[in-house]
């Protein structure tokens, strides 16, 4: 363990040194991971480099941490260093480092803004005014733009003045505005590169230049949909005066899926997405009870269920043994289907008007299932326990159950939907809900009338 | 519908018509997605409408398309006319496209393989050789490269002429090879066009210079990772001898992010994702039942072990009531863990080496729901049953298959990861069996000693 703290000690003061003397080759990335490790290990040791790290190269880092990492780092280093790393920063990173700083300390946050310069300061606090769905709270303000009646190289001498200052970096397109900032397109820097630097903007071709943008109000997932249906690099963004203040890159938009993604994966499964980026296990484990508590009302339902049917069971407990199969088959079928309905609702691979369509689908997929294990447990169950109509009970409830599964399954998503509400959220505790109340109603039921 | 039929029908005519006459300003997304409409709704004037589009246009808009639709065109246009697609679209695309017709009819795909010129063909060979999770079969071959003793000037005109005959877009770098093709490194578009046309590429400082590259061979989440860690552009791919042979964009990464981000939330519900995009309901519904079939398995596993304990329910039938709940709240409790488990691992967040971490924050998460939920039961079933030992009973087997279900929630999945086996595919059926199993056992054992 000594060994690997030194290893990763030495690892980040050599390339501190490097990147003083100027010869640079690691990747922020990389550094901030080994860096992680390091504050894993050894927290000592990890303030004490963390205070070595030139504010420049620790705006780089920074931006690849976790939030909880950027939170705590206000009770590191001092504010003025803070601030001098967030002025380092892309103003889409400098807003989310002070936002996620003002979530643990609202008054460090303020403290760091007041140290930063007043246009700064105002870019991230404009940037900070945005919901968190809105694509402003995305963008950043850095972006390479022109006007039509300018020489190209001029525009260039501009960029290559920013780049030095290292004000900008992942430069895709130079948007061209007119006199008061309105946004009358892009122009890929592939296209611009052909033009001579002696040319005027108004001497490209109008077909070379691209309308795309999207307004600053705008739900990020519009901006998604943009980014992946035209293969876009970058994108403007523009206010009600079709005025441009930013521009969101591709790399934002992987980050913005990924988080999508995760939010789908831990709503299906009963899970906060932002409560599992907690350090604290308490916080955790409470957002986490709550959907347990939730599963916990709809199971003791399906108990009343059960509890109607008790001298039932009384005069016959195989069907005890028997009951939780239908149960469980009818909630697993349930899942495949209401996991395949909102995923690919998410995708745009389904939508309202096929809702038809989708509930038809999955009703004969489960109805289909529902035939071919009816058989398979019907027979089971009359070896198992020798009474031929014990067979037929559990064969018909079986249908019944999947048929059920397959048809909320697919309407739960679609109806969540339509009335707004995110289908991952909530459609697995209602659809489970359904197949334990039909699996038991119908099996005890169907016993209750052909057996007794 | 006919009037929207109609209506289809006028929209991409016209955009053909203004594709033909030079003003075009549709995204291929966009009249892919009404053409896809229109065949929903008649066949018969899709195909009218299929015949009309231009090749060029059609290799656009195809690309666009579902590989279902990909596949069945052969159906509906010229061999001749679907080779002539094909060798308008860039390699990756085209490869694929004569990759899903293959799949359908692979007489057809030999037949317009053959109609192709033959540097076409082997290009579209070599990358349909790939495994199918190789970086190679993702790579297309068009790029733009110059070598060190070139003067830019030089290799950007040879960009323009590319550009003229459709050869190349999505340009972001120019990459720099040896005499024999070696990759030298890349330069970013916008530090290029920062230099003047009549400079050598050999004046250009080292540091303005990345050497990113991926092998041909390695796997296509690794490229995946240098996209999203390294916030990436294009990459180049090399071969053994570091020879450049084609590049991947980040438009294509999106694509794959969402792939892997689906097949991850399909396996965890046990569908599987490649069947879930075959028209035939038959093949959706086989694959669906396999998945069934072994759930079915762990079901009568479960109710074998209620059977162990059946004289003791038909002493007390209030144990048949309540032992769903135990084994429904492990399983919920169970699938939180898993999925998060299995989310982070997926993202990088955590690894075998926090194996240690991961197990002792969900052991103690759950312990501590365990206790919660141990005594809201305990104090419902005793209200309900007026049994006060009946309340420990379900208090103590809550306690326990909570706290199996933590451990074995993260356990399982890493201990998949580690023998490589992918950890959401299985381990949602794993952790079943143990929570239902270890829930009613525990539950009638209990039951068993201290009731009766």
């Amino acid at each position: 363990m000594e060994e690997k703290i030194i290893e990763l000690k030495n690892y980040l003061l050599d390339a501190i040194e490097n990147y003083k003397k100027g010869n640079f080759e690691e990747h922020p990335y990389d550094l901030a991971k080994e860096l992680e490790k390091l504050r894993d290990l050894d927290e000592t040791e990890y303030e004490s480099i963390c205070k070595k790290i030139p504010s420049e190269l620790f705006a780089e880092i920074l931006c690849e941490m976790p939030s909880y990492i950027q939170e705590e780092i206000v009770e590191v280093i001092s504010d003025k260093k803070v601030a001098n790393i967030a002025s380092n920063m892309d103003s889409d990173d400098a807003s989310e480092f002070i936002y996620n700083i003002s979530q643990k300390d609202e008054e460090a946050a303020q403290t760091i803004l007041s140290k930063l310069d007043e246009e700064d300061k105002q870019i991230i606090e404009k940037l900070n005014s945005y919901e968190e769905n809105e694509a402003g709270s995305y963008m950043q303000s850095e972006l390479f733009m022109a006007t039509l009646n300018e020489q190209i190289g001029t525009a260039l001498k501009r960029l290559k003045k920013l780049k030095n200052e290292d004000h900008l970096d992942n430069i895709f397109h130079v948007f061209l505005v007119d006199k008061k900032g309105k946004l009358i397109g892009s122009i890929g820097l592939e296209e611009l590169i052909l033009f001579d630097k002696e040319q005027g903007f108004n001497e490209i071709p109008q077909d070379k230049i691209k309308n795309y943008a999207c307004n600053h109000k705008s739900d990020i997932s519009e901006v998604v949909e943009m980014f992946t249906h035209y293969n876009l690099s970058s994108l403007a963004i523009v206010d009600e005066k079709e005025k441009l203040i930013g521009r969101i890159t591709h790399d934002d938009i992987h980050d913005v899926i990924q988080e999508q993604d995760t939010k789908q994966i831990y709503s299906l499964a009963g899970v906060n997405d932002d409560a599992e980026h907690e350090e604290s296990i308490y916080l955790i484990g409470k957002k986490r009870a709550v959907w347990l508590g939730i599963n916990l009302i709809t199971a003791i339902l399906a108990s009343v269920v059960i509890g109607l049917f008790d001298s039932t069971i009384q005069s016959l407990v195989a069907l005890a043994v028997l009951m939780p199969i239908v149960a469980s088959m009818g909630g697993n079928a349930g899942t495949q289907t209401l996991t395949v309905t909102v995923r690919q609702m998410a995708l745009g691979e389904i939508s309202y008007e096929d809702a038809k369509k989708t509930i038809t689908k999955e009703v004969l997929i489960s109805l289909a299932n529902g035939f071919l294990f009816a058989l398979v447990i019907g027979i089971i169950a009359f070896l198992w326990f020798k009474i031929p109509l014990l067979g037929l009970v559990i064969a018909l409830s079986m249908i019944i159950n999947l048929l059920s599964a397959g048809f909320f399954g697919a309407v739960i998503p679609i109806l969540l939907e339509k009335f707004e509400i995110d289908p991952a959220i909530g459609s697995t505790v209602i659809l489970t809900t359904v197949t334990d109340v039909v699996g038991f109603f119908s099996f005890l039921g169907l016993a209750t009338i052909i057996l007794l």
